[in-house]
């Protein structure tokens, strides 16, 4: 590959929705990495982190190889209950491994609370680490509407770039190789 | 154009949702451009494919060329009943005449079922050779939780990137011609 | 930087949900930088342009700097009751100052009305011209299912692309600058 040629990147979608754990089952609460005291956790086999799975199922999407439940199922049991942080960080290694640099990684997540823009810069330092590339991710409501607007549940969305490397498997950067 | 410029990406999204036909009206079960035996089908005036319609809608949304209802409304009566494949590729020859290459399609659906696991690689086949171009297709649920949750319909998200071409309408690759 | 060298996009992603006033709180409706005479508005702070409003979260997004509420939250009364182009036009000016450039923005809205087809083009140009950059927006329904199929309210998903510029700050152009 001419070194002046273009790296093609390709885009990846994921969502992932969990279920606030019921009131009279008080559970802690993971989100972007970081744990929010004094919330009511969410349900589900891992630590409910819905940013950080959508984000890592963003990836896979984005690569065309398969989604958490592919990855992460029964067949890899180390992985029951891994928090959402170490799953994405598993993700971004399966994804080098396949070849691919990550560009970047945005994360929107829908619900009522808790209140995310006093943490926010510390949740994408977590996950950006994790992920060995920038993740960035904003919150918002769905104005009292559906599930969300409930409260009975979080909603998160992703959206990432990866990049095809010229060769498959060697080493990469946080930005896709393009420096090389 | 400078060999060695690169192609402007463009980058688009697509929505689409599907109830299920009425316990008492069964109906055969499109997705992902599969059949799915023994499943109960999607309503609507085509096969319901909503993975297909996703990602068609995610290309035309990349270009600014409008959506499913501008180019197979009532005014293309040879589209209506159309098999969800068959407008996805549709989708991507009217894409690639208004000058764009397709980079990828990635679609994330939610749904409880049909289990997509072992046929994710066969629908990804199908749908990548009707786009001419890699489509990615990855499964969530919604943790119980809003439409998805109660098992009345699936939805589908799908992103897109494209390449405005140097010459509009020129033959283009999968690739979004960055080999020419 | 060599001027062969590719310039990095980075990928975003945006959603708003605004339910519709109550039928005895006539509203007007603005969707899309559009006022749509006779139909019932949205209720919210300001507008409601829930297309609009993805839009900016989306280009906040791709850059990894805040959201909506980190941009236009209560430190900046000079934005309460903006209408959703000129919160628009705002991101693109703070996205720019951040040292970005905007390739395209791509929305999609959920919801039963209005009719969006004919005023599709014109819906585009309006907030293609707030955001300096193509912004494509495209409509569709949920099948009668959830919040926007029981016609609730109108939930709008949006993607970004953006391209960090070699110098911060400097002058753009709408394609992030890939001409210079």
């Amino acid at each position: 590959m001419n070194q002046a040629e273009p790296i093609l990147p390709r885009t990846g979608i994921g969502i992932d929705v969990h279920a606030f754990a019921p009131a009279d089952d008080p559970q802690p609460l993971w989100l972007g990495g970081l744990f929010w005291e004094g919330e009511q956790g969410l349900s589900g086999h891992s630590d409910g982190d819905c940013i950080a799975h959508a984000a890592a199922d963003a990836l896979f999407s984005a690569c065309g190889i398969g989604d958490l439940g592919t990855h992460f199922g029964t067949d890899r049991p180390e992985f029951a209950g891994a928090s959402g942080v170490k799953l994405l960080g598993e993700a971004a290694r399966i994804v080098r491994a396949a070849g691919f640099g990550i560009g970047n990684v945005a994360v929107q997540f829908v619900a009522n609370r808790p209140k995310f823009g006093p943490r926010r810069e510390e949740s994408q330092r977590v996950l950006s680490e994790a992920a060995g590339a920038p993740v960035s991710v904003t919150a918002t409501t769905s104005d009292g509407l559906g599930f969300t607007g409930r409260g009975e549940g979080i909603s998160a969305i992703a959206t990432a770039l990866v990049y095809q490397l010229p060769e498959p498997g060697q080493p990469t950067t946080a930005n896709g190789g393009q420096d090389a």
